[in-house]
């Protein structure tokens, strides 16, 4: 299945309670839209997150991060991984 | 040891072998550094590529991916991770 990395930004100050609640939500709702997140990193100072999922399509990673509140501004399919 | 994912853009058209070779490049050096590079994801189509790595601080990173010839245009500490 195609793997993805999306890109959060203005998370500035979030906090590792924020983030696993954050990555709950999505993963409460994930199998509806076929997706799975398999990592999330974030850095709290300049508010940027990427996670890591696969899944059908962009559209469904979106749809996922967007009914849990958190539409991502970027979203890669990243079809080369080392 | 604190984390860190970095951004390259312009890389459009990365193949595979493209990708394991600019890897390689990292990690034939960056002992040197004191820098590990664990994953990277390339988006062919955007040219994105996003690498995962874990070192001193992000200034070691950029070390290592100047030195091997391909500068990360945004360095970003992950001090979280889910």
């Amino acid at each position: 299945m195609p793997k993805f990395m999306d890109v959060h930004t203005g998370m500035t100050g979030i906090d590792q309670d924020g983030l696993v609640k954050a990555h709950k939500a999505d993963t409460d709702i994930e199998n509806e839209e076929g997706v799975h997140f398999l990592n999330a990193w974030a850095d709290p100072k300049s508010g940027k997150v990427f996670c890591l999922s696969e899944g059908p399509n962009i559209e469904a990673v979106q749809r996922v991060h967007e009914r849990a509140g958190h539409k991502a501004d970027e979203i890669y399919e990243v079809a080369l991984e080392v």
